[in-house]
């Protein structure tokens, strides 16, 4: 079960490509059904496929070399992204562990030579375990500006009080990245006075307390944690990057971020069309198999509609990231596209399962939840479609016309 | 927070109505926190509501007065139905446990006097519970002639082979009522040479296994069990109705049941609508309240036309049911535009409630995954949407024109 | 063909309903092909069925008896129009002319008994034919109150000036009932000081110039006509009404009229619904008719669904008037569900019928531009999602609750 | 109003865009009122834009450079008919004038020099008119095998019998060219004995009639002909072709005339874009202009994202049909979604526009049953989904797997 290179697009790319997908196929894929069930029995065979993953040259594509790394660009992680995507375990298993790898980029991006000794080692080496702590329970999660987390400086201290939420790997993390409000040094004019920070926050830092797990449809036992802040003090030099760009890190982890979602969002639904063919294939009903139905055809003709639009309007905006172009707009197009793509992939593909759709011995509810929470994670559909929208009539005003896009 | 009796409507069905909101209101909706959590503290709240409902003389409205029940109609309690399912906590604290509550009604339609005091009561009293066993792997659930699992008669006794799975409550079940295909004892011409039968089988007998608890979205401690029954014994009286009622006894329990399926839908599409424009009222986002955002209001008008399609649907069904009349391309109309609608107003209502919605938080991120499940339950939108144009063209062809369904 | 009696609608009105099937059955649709092309060979046609639908007593049943029309009721004229509008002939044929129809309605209600000898008479009686002259080509059709043409009281005279388009049938109307602003005696407080006010406005007028027809869905040569109106004079007693009383009495046109539009498009959704599944029985295609082939059997179930929830939604709305409840939510409701369901039912039909369906052949491509026009006219569905969505936030805030609509 | 080149794009491409879109801009769309209108004012203005396209150096995409054409290769066919299709005049204005532009191609390519010299010529020079008649009111038109006009070889003539519809330009045509079934020569094992060849039917012949204008969309004078065939005799070298190559041909005129399709429906998705953008910022509504409004933002934010997608989509397929690579699923999906997208987007343009949209005084309305009518014309969207699928079967049995469309 091999996929063809793409024409056009540079060796090494396909290279990556062509050899991830062995893995995802030969090794993951088959192994799933002990990965969902997780436990000792799961240990070995993880560990087996890392060593692999490792051996092949394909552990963390989104490090550099000299931190193990892959050291690709970006069309190149973007792309081996579909392929590891055609199953929920892989990432973990190319070292690509949410949210550790975006604190990684974060680190790597931000950091000062000390900060990545004391805390981007160990996070890569597995000494160490992370969270990020921005959303919050009483604000807009699509406005970072709405953040009301504030940071206080003391001295030689920053002290933080607030209220999150969402905070994911928290009760396994050994430090946080907090996104907080503070006070601006020198007021701009017309500008508000408060700017954002990211402040490293050890998790055993007094005054920092897990409230709960926020159960998560309806998991009660998962590791989304609802935090308070109370007079938690760090050191100022925990502060990552200088005062001010909290905002910008952030966008940063949600531009290029977006991509990869997307593209991840593209290898699920590809996961999800190949279950629904080879489904209809197999499956006899009232006098033949489910391919013969008009129905379940009409399922896999708009699946692969949806699938075609949502991939080559991520390639094409990748492209144009790449190539330093403006993509705003086509960031907020396939934020809002392709999770709706999602949805219906996988809503139609759970449909040709029946039962055996929503339960966990295939990876189909997971997708189905998953993408509807990406419809509203990051910026709902609403935020971004007004994004859309105004890019338009700015670009309109600007003097553009029906060019807009081409 | 009292509703409006509805004009035309029995006066006994409007009070019945009236007295059910009060005791969701006042009672269970402000508890659903403690619900939600279950454990030591949520159990003298249940036991509390148990006994006001009671008082009030609404319980178990799908029993017999004899029984303990209400003894009301087909139209009480499907009004009833709506009311209650405003929280998803009601049901069970008006003494309607699925799917102790369908076996109920089963052993009364179809029991003998002897299975009604060896199973129903206790079932009743509580000292035994039940499950029901029908839905089959390798089966097309929507069809109950295509069941595998077959029993045999062998001198007194049935000797019973298959594989059921989604069977819930089997864990703490004391018997299981099982369709199975048995040979016609007569054979008749041009019909297939089986037949079905509901067999009350033990939990405790030889060869009946649990193999697991199907996870089911990704929750994999639940009580849909998988049982595999390997030449399971048990004495001939244990067959429920006479040989070749299976399929009619399924049918019942499907037709009525898809009614106070609806009535449910219904009923949790007010809540989410609640919660939706309670919320919109209430949530400050960039300069206003939810309420005044355009892309809100249009939730909110799609989700109210929603609801009054699907509730003007349901009943006008239950009326020509409760007078007699053929319903059953009605019955599938609302299998499958009820649901649908109910999946649309909760994604809206999830949708406004951002990160909240998908949480444990609300009821929503339950009703999103419910309303999925109900697109496949009780046979797919497919299948219901073939027997409606079926329908429609029989009538034609006896001579019945575009009067359908007036 | 005939229909059947609905159970618990009043014996009279079931009457009028099976008695207008029968001529729409027997006379009007074998008659469409004739009525199509129209010309010399239409008009004996048109006479005889005129004459027959008079001998039956049901000619004009929007006037009252004492002008020769049938005197019924709301409830009884809504579930006529649904019979008449299986054909887009018909209401022509019961004496149910627009515009002339609800200017006859107006007139009735606001005109003094000067003002009906003068026009009303002659407009029943066939002498004279009249327009309605509201919408404005710089201003939104939906809000009357935007309305710009200006009437200015100057002595005994109205002086008119203003802009209007799409007034029908004005090339062949003996006067005009024109939409004008003006000036209101008495300013309120916290009130525009502007008012709107009806005058009757003879076409020959010096100052009222029919600029052109306005093509309308490509049709270069209809009578929806664009006019300007210069220093227009008429007699004070022209005025329709007291000043002031314009909006409610385009309210009133609007309110019931919307209903009646409603039912109107649930006929031609059934005459739709007819054809798609009559032609599905006889079209034979690739191995069989389309009778067999599930995606025409997907058309038809949900067809049949919108059709139930369309006519079920008018048919509340309408009960709910009748009984002098407060109905504005939900005509505004079945004002944007019912064309769009309208649409969707047309558009499958069209699609079952191939090139025949966007042909003159069947009534399916009027029915379709029909519909897409009913989407904007009166207030686009945009403005009525507004208006539900304010309409339940009012109940709220006035202590309503989820009982909202039932 | 210039339009930027696309990176990547053959120089020589980008080129004609930019030049063609010049023209567009600045001769044709000012003049569309004119145009619209026709009769004596619009035929120097008609005159001036040719002269001036000829000068460009822009005639005739379609014709090689003896023919008096561009001489251009596909893709840049397509891509400039992108650019032409922002105005419905333009086509004409640039030498392709359908169906005469089609039969050239088809002359071109199956013609004798006899042939060419005959038909070819005088329909370049202008001094014939053509038409094809292919479509039959008794069949499926999605199937040319399923055609029954017949044309039977009686020594050195053709007989032809049949009845066709939808031949458009019949009645200024001087020939046409008649799909027709024949027997084969040789009957081939398990082929069905007859196939398909074209012939060349001069208009004036004895047995050829005109049976009536079919009404297309209520326009009752246009020149979409029902015509019959009556023992009509051409001589043997009227033939197109061997025997047997129409419906290769016909699937040739259907295969790339897809893709010209599409890049037709996405020039005028633009233009429909540009005008809902213009009139957002320019429309004056309660309190705002529409740009304000949410519901508009989300228009265009929707049709945003459907013109990238079909775009996209569009030019992937003619890129890989460019080079030789087997884009039939491609094709299919592209001729169900591109109609699709291009309706949505025309829908909301017009709904922006209000009255003014469904008018004559904007392409909108023209637009909007053009691309209902293309949902069902060269195959209806069900036919393509099914085949889109079959496809998609037909690679997995022959071990393909989800690297499908990659």
């Amino acid at each position: 079960m091999e996929i063809a290179p793409i024409p056009g697009l540079a060796d090494e790319v396909n290279d990556i490509r062509l050899r991830t997908a062995k893995i995802v196929n030969d090794k993951i894929i088959p192994a799933e059904p002990i990965l969902f069930k997780g436990g000792k029995d799961a240990e070995p065979v993880r560990a087996e496929i890392k060593e692999h993953v490792k051996e092949q040259g394909l552990w963390a594509p989104h490090l550099p070399v000299e931190y193990g790394g892959m050291g690709v660009g970006f069309l190149a992680h973007a792309y081996m992204n579909e392929v590891m995507a055609w199953s929920p375990f892989s990432a973990r298993l190319f070292g690509v562990v949410a949210p550790n790898s975006g604190n990684q980029k974060v680190l790597l991006k931000y950091g000062t030579e000390e900060q990545k000794k004391k805390w981007l080692e160990p996070l890569i080496s597995g000494e160490m375990e992370s969270c990020f702590s921005m959303t919050e329970p009483d604000n807009a999660g699509s406005d970072p500006r709405s953040i009301q987390t504030r940071a206080v400086r003391e001295g030689d201290e920053w002290v933080i009080n607030g209220h999150k939420w969402y905070t994911s790997n928290a009760r396994r993390a050994d430090f946080a990245i907090v996104m907080c409000r503070t006070a601006r040094e020198e007021a701009e004019a017309g500008k508000p006075s408060d700017t954002m920070v990211q402040i490293i926050v050890p998790m055993n830092s007094p005054g920092l307390e897990i409230v709960r797990s926020v159960p998560v449809w309806g998991h009660t036992h998962g590791d989304h944690c609802e935090i308070t802040y109370t007079d938690v003090r760090v050191p100022v030099e925990n502060a990552l990057g200088r005062v001010g760009s909290g905002h910008a890190a952030a966008q940063d982890r949600l531009g290029a971020g977006r991509v990869f979602h997307c593209m991840n969002s593209i290898g699920a639904m590809w996961r999800a069309f190949d279950m629904m063919v080879t489904r209809a294939m197999s499956r006899e009903v009232h006098g033949g198999t489910l391919e013969t139905k008009q129905f379940v055809q009409g399922f896999i003709a708009d699946s692969y509609m949806d699938i075609q639009a949502a991939r080559l309007m991520t390639i094409n905006c990748a492209r144009v990231m790449d190539e330093g172009g403006d993509a705003r707009t086509d960031i907020s197009a396939i934020k809002v596209f392709v999770p709706a793509a999602f949805e219906r992939v996988v809503d139609r593909a759970i449909q040709v399962h029946g039962a055996l759709g929503v339960s966990g011995d295939t990876p189909l509810a997971g997708m189905y939840t998953g993408a509807r929470t990406l419809r509203l994670a990051d910026g709902p559909d609403e935020v971004h479609r007004i994004l859309i929208a105004k890019n338009v009539f700015k670009h309109y005003k600007a003097g553009g016309s029906w060019d807009f896009g081409t």
